[in-house]
Order: C-alpha cells, then sequence, then structure tokens
C-alpha cells in the first residue's frame, strides 16, 4: 500500500501539462477561435497549470494548412498572438511528431520562439528518428520530453531498449503514453516502476499521458502520481482524441499543491467547453471506445463509428471483434 | 504493487451483483417496464452475474405505493412474474434501508420468496438497528449483507466498533459503500484492509458499491478486488443515483473468469439502457457531481441541480463552497 502521506501532502516536483488544444484538436481539426485560445491561457494562469501545450508543429508538406485550424502548426506568431512575450510561470509547450514535422526548419531557436518545450512523440520503431529530433530541439535550446505511444502494444524488453537509448539523450522527461486506453491502474504501476527505473539511472523525470477508454484516464494518472511519476498530462472535459484524456477539473481538485485551483478550470468548462459541445463537437467515452480500449486495438473504427453517428453498438462490437 | 497474476488469473470467490434496478431506480422513481426487467434478467443470466437486486423492500407506511414504479416495494409476488421459480444459477436480492422497511412484516420466510438475499443498508449510527434486521432475515433463512452507508464521513475508530459489532452477527458480507463518490483508490485500498481483517477475524466477506462522482467508481471497484475484495456491486451503464455506479460493461471486460461476458452487457445497453436516456432519463458523471464528490457533500444539491436543468456549473460551485 502507498503511504498515507501521498494524499495529504505533495510534490513539489509534480508538473501539469494541459494537452487541450493538442489532444482536443484531434476532435475539430484544431479548428478554436481565438477568444477561446485566449481564455484557456487565462484559465492554465489562473488554475497553476505548469505548461500549455498549444498544439501540433505539423508538418506543412504533408498536411495542407487550408485543411487544419492554425494549431496543427502551432506558428511561433501565432502563439505570440495569444500570449506576447508571456511573461508568466506558464511554459509553453508543442508536440512534434516523428515522421510529421519539418523539425530542422520549422522549430528555431528557443531564444526567438515563445515556445519552451519540444514534446517528441513517437512509436518504438521511429525511436531512432526521435533521438535526432530530441537533440535538434536540445542544441536549439529547449527543453524536450519524448512520449513513447501506443505503450500497450510494446514488450517489455523492448521498451527497456528503448529507454536505455533515450536515457542517452539529452530529454528531460519519458513518457507513458496509453494510446489505446487499454491500461489498468497495476499495469500502469508496472510501467511507471519500469520508466522510473531507467529514469533514475539517466536523470530523467517519468510523465503520463492516458486516455478514457475505460474510464480510467484520471485513475490511471493518480496511480501514476502516487508511484512517482511527476509530469501530468490533463484536458479540460477530458477534451481529446475518441475517449478523450484525463479531465484537469478532476487532476487538479486531487492534486492537494496550494498552487493548482480548481475553480478557474469549473469556470472555463462552463464558459467554453460546455458550448464546444453543443456546437456538436464530440467526445469522450463511450460504448466504442470502451470495446477498442478493453481490445487493446487503436481507436480508429470507434472514432469512425463516432464520425457516422452509429448507435449500433452491438453490431460494432462484432466488428471490432472479428478484427481482432 | 500487486501480484500481476491477479490481473491474468482470477479469484472464483468473486461475485458481481447487478444493481441497475435499485440504485438505477432511484433515478426514475423505480418506473421500469416489465419488458425491460425481464430483459435485464435475461442478460444477467447471460452475463454470468451471479446477483441481480431488483429494489427495495420500501415501507408502505412511509412511501405512498402510488407514487412509486412497484420496484421500491419489491413484493414477491412482482418478482415473481419476471422469474417465475428462478431455476437458475442467478440469485435474486433486495434492499432493506435501516428505518425506511418494515422487515418484520414485509420479509417473509425464504422458503416462501423468490429472493435469497436480504442486503440491509445502514448509516453508522443506526448499526444496532440493522443488526436486529441482519438477525431478523437470517432467521427466515436468506443470505444477508450490510452495507455500511456513507463510508468518506466515518472515522476509523468509529468504524472498527461497527465491524466488531457485525462481525458477531450472521451478516455474510460487509460492504464497503462510498456513497458520496468521494473516495481515491488509495484511501479504498486502505478501508479494504480494515474491513477485511474485520472479515477474517469473524469469517465474512467483504463488499463494494461505489459511486462515479469522480470517475473512479469502475478505477475504486477494481483496486478494491485487487486488494482481496470479492462482492462487487456494478449497475449497466453506470446507472444510478447521482453520478451512477461502477459500469457492469467495464467490470466485466476487467474480469478474467470465463464465466462472465461483456457482450450481452453491451446488446441490453444498446437496446435498452441508451432508450432510458434517449426518453430523457438523466444519470452519469458531471461537473455537479465531482463538486460534491471532491467536496466529501451529499449529492443531493447536485442531484437538485440536475433535475432543475441547470447549467450554471461555476454559480453551483459557489453554492457548494459555501455550504461546506
Amino acid at each position: 500500500m502507498k503511504e498515507i502521506s501521498s494524499l495529504i501532502a505533495f510534490r513539489p516536483d509534480v508538473r501539469v501539462v494541459d494537452a487541450t488544444l493538442r489532444d482536443g484538436g484531434l476532435v475539430n481539426d484544431f479548428y478554436f477561435t481565438d477568444e477561446f485560445v485566449k481564455a484557456l491561457y487565462l484559465t492554465n494562469l489562473r488554475a497553476g497549470v505548469d505548461y500549455m501545450e498549444f498544439g501540433y508543429k505539423g508538418s506543412r508538406e504533408i498536411f495542407e494548412e487550408s485543411k487544419f485550424g492554425k494549431w496543427k502548426f502551432c506558428k511561433d506568431e501565432d502563439i505570440r498572438a495569444i500570449v506576447g512575450e508571456n511573461a508568466t510561470d506558464l511554459k509553453i509547450a508543442v508536440m512534434a511528431d516523428v515522421g510529421r514535422c519539418d523539425y530542422k526548419t520549422d522549430i528555431i531557436d528557443r531564444a526567438d520562439s515563445p515556445i519552451d518545450m519540444i514534446r517528441v512523440a513517437t512509436y518504438l520503431n521511429t525511436i531512432p528518428a526521435s533521438v535526432d529530433m530530441i537533440e535538434d530541439a536540445d542544441r536549439k535550446g529547449y527543453e524536450v520530453s519524448c512520449n513513447i505511444m501506443a505503450i500497450s502494444n510494446i514488450r517489455e524488453g523492448d521498451l527497456a531498449v528503448a529507454l536505455d537509448i533515450l536515457g542517452q539523450t539529452p530529454v528531460k522527461v519519458l513518457y507513458i503514453v496509453d494510446s489505446y486506453g487499454a491500461m489498468y491502474p497495476e499495469q500502469i504501476a508496472r510501467l511507471a516502476d519500469t520508466y522510473l527505473n531507467a529514469a533514475a539511472k539517466y536523470g530523467k523525470k517519468v510523465g503520463i499521458h492516458a486516455h478514457n477508454n475505460q474510464q480510467l484516464a484520471f485513475a490511471n494518472t493518480i496511480e501514476a502520481v502516487g508511484d512517482g511519476v511527476d509530469w501530468l498530462d490533463a484536458t479540460y472535459a477530458s477534451m481529446g482524441r475518441g475517449a478523450g484524456n484525463c479531465a484537469m477539473e478532476l487532476l487538479l481538485g486531487f492534486l492537494r499543491n496550494p498552487k493548482y485551483n480548481v475553480y478557474p478550470a469549473i469556470r472555463f468548462i462552463d464558459s467554453h467547453m460546455n458550448r464546444l459541445k453543443e456546437e456538436g463537437v464530440v467526445w469522450g467515452y463511450d460504448l466504442q471506445y470502451l470495446m477498442t480500449g478493453l481490445l487493446n486495438q487503436h481507436p480508429r473504427s470507434a472514432i469512425q463509428f463516432t464520425k457516422e453517428k452509429r448507435k449500433d453498438y452491438a453490431e460494432f462490437y462484432r466488428e471490432v471483434v472479428a478484427q481482432d
């Protein structure tokens, strides 16, 4: 059993990362109004959130600019239009996907950018490419994290090799990413143990990014923080791909560090997130995501089911079991 | 860390209790159609559920029969109209609330009843009255459980006394009931330890009944089962008072005993539970329940907020904090 003190006291090393624009952008193709983004920025400041992820540094070679909102690309000038010089304690992060980011040209020196952290996202088979991106971002002066996606499909032996490679890079944070929402808290505890051992060896921090397919995104996040994981991703009203993420309002309510406040989160959800839902943007736990999570499948078929406004859940179950 | 074997193997002592009619009945005043109840019964049979709770044995002195559906009272003939002689492995349970049940007259001998188990529900201050009900039900031949409600407001010293009193009765199962949805998995682990020690001393089993105010009903339930708790309450589509309960479909997906099947649950939700929602019956996780859970308050103000179809969440937060 964990020490009860961890529920009463707090660990000052914890960092809360707001991923609403980035993971939520996958739901609405990154079409957020500037008014929304400014209100989100102010909310993060008031709530005591440590990092705000604005979106992706997506390749304009691969993705047509006209087909997405601006946070798919996170140009420095667009960020600056929201945050100015960002003379605050809130740091700015963007995600750079291996194979989907022209980082050599699109990421400039940190000294000239409003961005503080590059979050490199990789699958296991692209770890070497992620190393190049980590080193590039580090040379340019950024803090760097590395998100190893789809962790529920990775064998322990391969994970150990990946952590060993990443440990030798200048990366600051190694992220557990349960892309499929397939993991139970007991499994998170084991993964955290593996990550934390590698992190201790190489002087890194560990983070978690959870999905809510089985209503466990928050539970897995607080399991991880109880195990010693410091970097916690969350999104307002759980907005994120498919079943969404760990809810910021749950996480801020849980954390005991007095610098975090839940009330600004509730106000923002009341005034902005619920309006998105009323406008027809759909995300969050539903049966189709439970099914892909349970079967440890990529949520793409469940997202398609949602997009098509299908309601034949039992038929969908037969389909995904057949694909398994 | 828990043994990984608990996630791969299974404990044959686990019992799944469907509380849909009973806790869900609190949402719609127990107005379920016979067709719904029959389909639920067949679903439980197919899904391998162990117990089906039909509702309350509510006092007709206290509650007007004309104001509720029949499952507020669970007359034997009404149950029999659904299950016949119930020549199945699925056992039938009803709840008897201390102070709201005329158990001496309304609960007849088990030999003449379709009911197998009486679930006595009590607050800490009515433990002596619950003992009388437990002994009455035992004398009449029933299995008996005792649900100690609002556990998040009970001090450890008082709980120890309560468990010691109940341990000396013929009760079979002692239930952890997180009525306010206020508990985190780490706290459930500690409570489970307290209950399991008392249970071992007196030869009892331990159960859990969780609420979803902080999206932790399922997480707390699987935390408990990992700790050695055997009796697990769940409801289809989480239907239950306020934020609802541990979702049956999540629990059946998690349990590894091959006697449990998730597909009948998905079919039932598809064909029946979603229809209830479309008809306007409202339950489940929402911000107002997060707030009362976080503040460890009874959900009544949040239920009222829901009934009034209010959407001013930030104002509600100010109200509940002021009450705190």
